[in-house]
This record gives structure tokens, sequence and C-alpha cells, in this order.
């Protein structure tokens, strides 16, 4: 049987007979000639139908039926993408679709989110819903290249996890044959741990939060990109890390997901040529006139440190380091010379928080002094620092969730838009 | 500060000054002369020590120590790799390390497993377990570029669902902001839908087996290697895109993890130098002496073709098609011709059953249909058959387990051995 030709290969073939596939786009009866728009999943191509027994067969096929159509492929300057199937034979693959629950040929996606959330099997093939599933896969692969480049070894840890140790709260229970479980919250210790064993370590897979909050920002389950390397003399050799990988997903992005991009109108961001500049969280406080005891940054802080960055340096990137100690996460290194602040990170993308990351402690007894400290029950957390024991160099890593990436690239209003089935307190199907 | 050098390249530095960072492997202490064995990621270096001083130090620090190295690289054939370091100076960038649940510098691993497991964060780190997840790793970066070279786009579907769908037996319940939720089985019904979307999707992310089997094939959680493509024909474009797929997986395996593979022994499986042989399931039983009417291969069988396969064609690797259709999931496409016999097949490797996969069924009726002749409650797939009314093209796929795969290649005894760290009945931690 002869090739299937994608729609995108079709300016290649002007003069030929062509098989293509896909579903009915769109189909306009005019007068003398009827069009049917043909998607598959290089994009649209027309064809043009005069024979009224084929006229007839595609009035009966709603929009979303699966058909072939082999015709010949013909030169118009009018037709998108500079050819057009003419003279087609037409043979459904489908019975006759239904009508979907919205109009996927209209160029833009007119229904509130709700509907295509309820219907996202079907509405996802909206281009511009899809389009921002396409940017995700290819910056996921910029994100595995870059530090597979850097010899980081992909890990895949439990989520089936024993207790609930990292924030003790927000986690969801599961029945584990009789006994409790929790969906792990993220691969954190784990990830310190196989420090000890592969030095450097990147994972891309769920966690879950099963926090209390209905925004256009939470996810109870979202897709978690991880790194973490042995052997750093402190967090700048990790802020290092971090923005080879932003700037290698961004390229893969460009590269990978070219049509998506320019159907959204993306613009890429940018690190204005040069390194991503970085600034001390007080230096931060100090600049936008707030208290120099703001335990963290406020959004309007990271709005302005983000102005700055690009009126300063042209970047859409700004490293904020130096986070107060006592509100990170206990396993952050501090200043060994000023252990108020701490050797931690965030990236601010265009004004908002996108990555955290920081130098962990990766001595036992700083573990012990600081669980203490804290007040937080040294049994919990046995098995976590146990391994501190036996040799865990200086490390380092960060973390950030893929949805959050696209959903700032897109500008996408709420995380849900690029999320394929999300899932919130409301929502836990499709 | 002089650039860290990697065990591996200490070879081409002979002659320099070079400063090396690892984990104390092994020490040995004779009457002039003190070796000490330095671990990284890339291997082991051999480091000379006579300095009384540092002869000293290093009896207080325990193997597993973590410690920098600034000495002289000698070339020297006796050294493993040829080039050894002298008069070093050596400093401990860890307190001095507790003794290791396992002699971590032996060659072979001497503990049962229960010990290995228990210990995992560390045991991890002997290079004969540590191999085994270095092929993991190359086997999922040759899955990902063989599907990605064919035009698959990457998905993150849900690990939270609302129902208990596709088997209804042995699944984990989850507390879901106070409702029933499960953890998924498999990806399968938002891979099929997602071919609505996208037409070709692979997904490698864990699944969840609530299986009340202790034995060494079984775990609760593990990762699932997933591929699901439209516009097929029947079940042999799929099969064919599954034999691109573990050909790519060994190349990279090959490729990628060659010290993984010789330190371990593996000898890498070959499709005997053409494709694949393909052997139909009643040939199968006739060729074994089986009655026509066994619903499907008995270990035995599949041992028998896979022995058939390698004198016949000398290939690891044999196709079995046409299962019997009422003994494979119900979303399975019949054969239109002889429908008691299925589009399907599974993927013998060195006589054990691999892969799984099949043409599935794609129009709305069929799924009514067969749902009714199983006896299976309409309601509860609702939302899963409902997409097909709105053109879902003819498609198929296949899955299979990522430890599964690696056991087979490596020959471990037990799946445990190949995953970082297991679930099962009994074991829920660390």
């Amino acid at each position: 049987m002869q090739q299937r030709v994608l729609a995108s290969q079709l300016a290649e073939r002007a003069g030929e007979t062509v098989r293509l596939q896909g579903w009915v786009h769109r189909r306009r009866r005019l007068a003398s000639v009827t069009f049917v728009v043909l998607r598959d999943r290089s994009g649209l191509a027309q064809v043009v139908i005069r024979d009224p027994e084929t006229v007839e067969l595609v009035e009966k096929l709603g929009e979303e039926t699966v058909v072939e159509v082999v015709g010949k492929a013909l030169a118009n300057p009018q037709a998108p993408g500079g050819v057009e199937v003419v003279d087609p034979t037409l043979t459904p693959l489908t019975e006759p679709a239904e009508t979907p629950p919205i109009e996927l040929w209209r160029p833009s996606v007119n229904a509130a989110l709700p509907t295509l959330l309820d219907n996202a099997p079907t509405t996802l093939r909206h281009p511009k819903l899809k389009a921002g599933f396409e940017i995700a896969s290819a910056a996921v692969q910029g994100f595995r290249a870059t530090l597979s480049g850097l010899d980081f070894t992909e890990i895949n840890t439990p989520k089936l996890v024993e207790s609930a140790t990292e924030s003790g709260a927000n986690v969801f229970a599961v029945d584990y044959f009789g006994k409790p479980a929790y969906l792990a919250q993220s691969p954190q210790f784990y990830k310190q741990h196989l420090v000890g064993v592969f030095e450097r370590v990147f994972e891309v897979g769920p966690v879950f939060r099963a926090e209390p909050h209905n925004t256009g920002r939470h996810l109870a389950e979202y897709v978690s990109l991880d790194a973490e390397l042995g052997f750093v003399q402190d967090h700048c050799e990790v802020m290092d890390v971090c923005e080879q990988v932003v700037v290698g997903m961004v390229s893969a992005v460009r590269e990978r997901a070219a049509a998506a991009v320019e159907l959204l109108g993306v613009e890429l961001p940018s690190t204005g040529g040069g390194k991503i500049p970085v600034v001390d969280f007080t230096e931060v406080l100090r600049m936008v006139g707030a208290p120099p005891d703001e335990p963290d940054l406020a959004p309007a802080h990271e709005r302005a440190i983000g102005e700055w960055a690009q009126a300063e340096h042209g970047s859409d990137f700004v490293f904020v380091e130096g986070y107060p100690t006592a509100n990170r996460a206990f396993y952050t290194h501090p200043r060994p010379e000023e252990p108020r602040w701490s050797r931690s990170f965030d990236l601010i993308f265009r004004g908002v928080e996108l990555v955290s990351g920081a130098q962990r402690l990766h001595r036992y007894e700083d573990y012990v002094a600081v669980l203490r400290e804290r007040g937080l029950p040294l049994e919990s957390y046995a098995s976590y620092i146990d391994a501190f024991r036996f040799g865990i160099p200086p490390h380092g890593g960060f973390a950030f969730g893929l949805e959050r990436f696209v959903s700032r690239l897109t500008g996408a209003e709420n995380i849900r838009e690029v999320t394929l089935f999300p899932r919130d307190m409301q929502r836990l199907s499709p």
C-alpha cells in the first residue's frame, strides 16, 4: 500500500497522488465545491471535493470522524501550505463521529475551563490546547538531555512511602496491604541518598500534594523535575547546573516545538546574553524597600526583582540566593559564617518563583542538631538521616514542576490548562 | 581551584598533578606503603601513600569516608587503569564514615537480599548492584530516543484515578480529600484517548499493583514503559514499533552502559541478524504438543518457543501472536475473520514473556458489545468508552516493566535486585 503522507509533507508532494489519514477538522460546503480540512499530528491539509457522491458522504461524516483521503496533491497558492488535495477518494476509518463538546475547528478555544477539563480526551485535540503539551514534551527532553550531558543518572524512586516525613502535612494516605502508607510529596530524601551512589541524579516523575487550596496554581498531582549533585563547594555549582538546565529546556522548546511556540505566540525567554544575574535576599529587600527582617519575598518583591533583571540585564531570569535559614526546609545548608542565612536559592522567572534549590546538609550530626532545634522527632527521620553516617558528599539540588514551567512559558492563566488530566480538590476524572 | 579529575580520566593525566574526589573504597596497609582505592562515579583509582602522617589519617577514616586527594598521577602498569596517584594530600570531606552494612569493596556481593534492601541507600553503592541501574537508565534512554525518533509525543497521565476499572481488583485505595480514589494500574485508558490527540504517545512512569503475591517477579510499584499509536492496519505495525523499541534499548545499553555490561558479564541479546520471528499462538501449541484449546502459553511453552527461535533464527526474541480473545483484556481487537483469536501479541525474550501488546478496539459500539458480553458494568467504563464516540483511529500499543526488562537482561534472580527501593507486601521502606 502507498505510504501515508502527513499534512506537513504535502508541500513536497505537489503533482503526486497522496494518501492522507486524519480527522475531519472542518467541512465547508459551497455551491459548487466542498472543502474538508483534514487534521493529523503534523497539522492541517485542505481537501477539495466536487464529486457529488463524496460531497454527500462528507455531509454524513461529522467533524472529528477519522478518514483516509487518497487524491492528487495540487499546488494552489490560496490553500494553507500552498498545496491542496483534489479529486479525493474519501474512506471513513471510524463510524461518523458525534458532535464534539466544543467546536475544535475554531481558531480560538471558546469554552469555560470546566467544560474543557470534563471533556479533556476530546477537547485536548484543539491545536491551541495540544500545543502546550508539545511544549511540555520538548521541555522534558531538554531537561533530560542537559543533565545526561552533565553525566547525571536517571533514577526512579518509589511513590509509595512509609512516613509522611518531609512536611508532615498535606499527604495522601494509602491502604497498603492493610497498613498505612503515603504518596510521596517529593523524591527529596531518595535523591540525596542516591548522590551517595551515583553522585549526580535526576528524576522526572509524579509527586502528590494533598493541599486544600483551590487556586489556578495548585495541583494535587504534578510532574516534578528533580536534580541533585554531589561534590559541590556550595550552592553556586547547583545554581550553575540549574541555569544550564533551564536554558537547555528553552532551547529544546525552540527546536522541537517550534510550531506550538508559533501557534501560541510564545515569546521564549532569554538570559540577556550572559549568565543569569544573582542577587542576595537581603539586597532584594533593600532594593524594594522592605524591612530587613522579612522571612521571605512577597509576590510584589519577586515582580520587582524580575523587572530589575529585565531592565538591568535584559534577562527574564534572576537568581535570589541566601534566604533565611529558618524559613527553608530543615535539610538546607546554612552559611557557615552566618548561619541565619542559608545556601539556598530561588530562580525567579518573569517575576515569579520557578525553581527552588539549595546546598543540603550532608553530615549526620548536623541533621541530628537541626531536627532537635526544630523540635522534629528523630525517630520519624531515622532511616533518612542514618544514611548520612556512611559518607554522603557535600551536595545540593533543585526541583520544579513541569506544569508550572510550561504555564509560565505560555502565559496560561490556570495551570490546569497545561495539565493533561488535572487533579485537584474537586477533580479526579477524567 | 584545579578542576576535579574522575578516576576514569586518570590514564590521560600521567605526569600531572590531579585533584580527585570520591569515597575510600578500600584501604590496604602494607609495611612500607598504604594503598587507598578511591571510588567515584566513573570507577576506581589507586592512591599510594608513604607519608606517615597521611597513613595515620587514613587509619582513622573508614571505608566510605568521602575524601579529596591531590597528588601526582604516575604511570604504573601494575595499577588498575595503568596510572596511580602518589604523594597525595588527602582531605576528608565528611566525618569518618561508620562501618557500612556490607563490605562494599569486595568484588562480589556477599549478603542476603533482605540485608541489601534494608540498607539500600548504602548497599546500592556496590559497583555490581549499581551497574543494574546504569543499565536501566541507559535502557530508558533507548526507549525514549527510539519513540521520539518515530514522532511519538511523551505524555504524563495521572496516577490518582477515580475508579478501579482496568482489572477491578488489586488496586490500592487512597483517601482523596475524603473521597475514595485509586492508584492507576496502568495508563492504558489515557494513552488510548491521547492517540486521538497526538496519534503516537509514550509514557515512562510508575504503576501500582496491589497483588498479594510474594515472588521474585512481583512488585507492588514498578516503572511501566508504555506506547500507543494510531492509524494502524492491525497489530503488525505495533509489533514493528515494539521491535524497534527493544532493539533501540539494547543498543542504548551497549553504548551508554558498556562498563556495567562488562562488569556484570551481560550477554546482550540479538535478533539473529534479521527481523524477530513471529509465530502464531496455535502454531506454538502444535509445536510443543499442547492441546489446541489451551487458553494461554504455560512457562514451559514459552521456554520451548524461545529455544526454537534461538535454534532456528539465532534470535533471543520471538513474537507470539493471535492469543485467544477471551483470555486477553476486553479492549483487545479480535481478528475480524475469526474473532476467537485476537490481534494480540507477546514478545518472548529468552523463553519468558517480556512485552504484551495488541491492536485495541476503536469503535464505541464494539466497546458496548464487549462489556455486555463479559458482563462488565457499562457505567463504570462510561468515561473511558465515551471518548470513542468522537473518532479515535484504529490503534494499538504495548507495555512492559522496566525492572522486568533489566532483570531478564542481567539475569537477576529476584526483580528486587534491579529495583532501587522495591515495594512489596512486606516492604515499604527504605
